[in-house]
């Protein structure tokens, strides 16, 4: 799981990457964000290797995004958690959820998942909106432009953008 | 790029991962929409090895995410664009950013990068909304549900979510 080239890039996306791993990192949180939480259902829902799970998870762990908690002795069992700083990646996994919904990549019969209002029940999704007022903004509006981080690489990669 | 254990899985979010390979192909697609075109631009930008770069950006071609096409003859010279299916990536490009920064995890300097609205120049960023009203959604309110497309394992996973 080594960062090889990400260390010291001004890059929010790289960094999130890197603390989730890989693609086995993001299905172990999205099974935690949907409710699992022992080690062989993580197993079970993943269909990996011993090795790999334990692996992600040990990764996951020294990132911050999940806890290991006992809640057994005799033999000692442990189940994982998101913390605080894991749950904001459901923002990511919806993301990836609506995208490869609009595909269809999963076939004709529709989401696997729906993400609803637990209030209304009416189903919910992401959109881009201003930051201040909360209005509708439409993607192709969007700009990216160069933040108070930015580095030289950031603003180089931005003289490349034709609006 | 073998998707070992993904297909056949009724999950959009590791069909999505699936086609976008690894996290190098994220910051390919990341570098993409931020208007980088040419080979020598994504090498400068990524600073990976050829070899990394051109088996991704082959993986990119096949899942339909980018194109190539040709600028220059003589020596024959390409550049990449991101396809209309992978300019839908932008959405979790941007859940990747929130979330990074967030964490700030490139450091206390603040963002690299801002989005904002090109006719306000107000900074944007993702939300939950109701699909059909377009209103704010608390993200704690939101729920996963088996939709049209749930196999035995998406129910199975559900029947652990404790609301």
């Amino acid at each position: 799981m080594k960062s090889k080239g990400f260390e010291g890039m001004a890059c929010s996306i790289a960094g999130v990457l890197d603390a989730v791993g890989d693609r086995w990192g993001m299905l172990i949180l999205r099974d935690l964000s949907l409710g699992l939480k022992r080690y062989d259902d993580l197993r079970r829902s993943t269909d990996v290797t011993h090795a790999t799970l334990s692996s992600r998870l040990k990764h996951l762990e020294q990132s911050g995004l999940i806890e290991r908690r006992q809640y057994q002795t005799r033999p000692d069992r442990f189940e994982y958690l998101l913390t605080r700083k894991g749950r904001d990646i459901i923002l990511v996994l919806q993301a990836l959820a609506q995208v490869g919904d609009k595909w269809a990549i999963t076939g004709d019969a529709g989401p696997p998942l729906r993400f609803v209002d637990r209030n209304s029940g009416r189903s919910v999704k992401l959109a881009v909106v201003d930051e201040k007022s909360s209005e509708r903004v439409r993607s192709r509006d969007v700009r990216p432009q160069a933040g108070p981080g930015a580095d030289d690489l950031v603003r180089w990669r931005l003289t490349k953008f034709d609006a």
